[in-house]
């Protein structure tokens, strides 16, 4: 039996007879493919990864597992459609708090069509993208028993300014998290991105890698950041997780570093580091 | 008596009566205020990084040194004009080798003017900026005392493709650069590009800062790189040095890293770090 999976927290959902990502109790998450030519563009990119024998075993830990495509009874009543058959990344988590960063000081490739080009370098304007080089997509922080999760929309997360996004980084490792205007005791910090086995520690990992490879060329993908708030709050290991999804546009690099994923990079390690240090 | 730089590579020239940069024989650089704001905003830099005590000393010597400024007789007959009082990086130099790199994926700020933005983009998406995060600007390199110097026109250095660029870089630390077609052999690169002095080791240091500053948004930035091509084939010291120029555009960094110009210069130093590993 496939239903909306519980802790999604940016793209269309599968409900309310809507076409989304769908979930199985086996640990595999399906994924529609996206119109155009985006879904088979992020089957050819899964496939090459998954082929590539150049990227390390510690790298390919950040993507989901990959199991091919199936065809599925979609969400929306369409009857049969492909879907990529991908890794649930939320298995086993109880209580999880989960931020969508989109990463990237631009999210249009170049030989971009002119209007998807237009559209990405406006949304990259509005945003915090071009100051920050990275923008939250969207967030689910678990609060308490009480008062369950705070999930903002779409909207309000996208409008955020460079200094909001910061403001939520520290809620993310805040015990309480409930509004935009909440002061975050940043009292999380040091287990959930500190530590050898922490976040902070997993984006710099991811940034090596970066600095070295010319494989591929992330544009409009995002990094999952999510721990399991409560098993924290009760003094156990976070469980800190730093996952790579969203691939409809990745390009090949052809020999140059994606330096517009990896400053945005940088900047997203800054920020953390920042709030470890002086928080 | 001031006059006409001998290697300037990228920007106008103090020749045939037009308006450009002088030096006089005590190894300073005048350059003249740019039009609009252009050159206020550069003293404004200048200014504020003297007076910034949080800049390390050996970051220091990547900018070239701030004397204030001057009315001196411009180039282009207008009478007195202000300029800027800057080191003349080029004194002592005979038969240098010269590149001067424009660093980021954008040259353009946020909130940059609708005209100056459009004008940046459609040079960004137009030159290697896009896709390698730099581009050159200019170059001037020297061959020997039969041939001199090969400088090719703005123009051509502009409209570079990506690996056309990465060809340059190879042919700035080769015996012979006659032409854009000539096939370089790269036997300068160990003692240019590395060693403890070289400048890849110079802009690793570069990078380290910029990993973690954040004071200033470097936009339409130029990275100089340069060494004495003549001493190099006598098989004495480079003195290959790396200088920061043209600061009309920069931004306060509001607490946030520079991730444009970091993306870029981590793109560079690959370069670099390629040809010095497999030429």
């Amino acid at each position: 039996m496939l239903k909306a999976p519980e802790h999604q927290v940016a793209g269309h959902e599968a409900r309310h007879g809507k076409l989304g990502p769908l979930v199985d109790d086996s640990g595999r998450f399906y994924k529609p493919f996206q119109s155009n030519e985006r879904g088979s563009a992020e089957v050819e990119f899964y496939t090459s990864l998954s082929s590539n024998t150049s990227i390390p075993d510690h790298i390919r830990g950040f993507f989901p597992a990959f199991y091919g495509t199936e065809l599925v009874e979609a969400s929306d009543g369409s009857g049969l459609q492909p879907h990529l058959v991908l890794q649930d990344l939320n298995v086993g988590r109880v209580h999880p708090s989960i931020m969508d960063i989109k990463i990237g000081t631009r999210t249009w490739y170049p030989q971009a069509p002119d209007r998807y080009f237009e559209k990405c370098l406006k949304k990259d304007r509005e945003t915090s993208t071009l100051h920050l080089g990275f923008r939250l997509s969207g967030l689910k922080f678990y609060e308490s028993e009480d008062s369950g999760y705070w999930k903002p929309d779409r909207k309000s997360v996208m409008k955020l300014s460079a200094e909001d996004v910061t403001s939520v980084l520290k809620k993310f490792v805040s015990t309480k998290t409930f509004d935009f205007n909440t002061v975050p005791d940043c009292s999380l910090a040091s287990v959930v991105f500190g530590g050898s086995t922490g976040i902070l520690s997993q984006l710099r990992e991811l940034k090596a890698w970066f600095e070295d490879q010319t494989i591929f060329h992330f544009y409009s993908c995002s990094l999952l950041l999510m721990y399991d708030k409560e098993k924290t709050l009760n003094g156990n290991n976070p469980v800190a997780e730093v996952k790579m999804i969203d691939f409809a546009h990745v390009l090949q690099g052809r020999g140059v570093i994606d330096h517009n994923f990896l400053g945005g990079l940088c900047s997203l390690i800054k920020s953390i580091d920042d709030i470890l240090k002086y928080s």
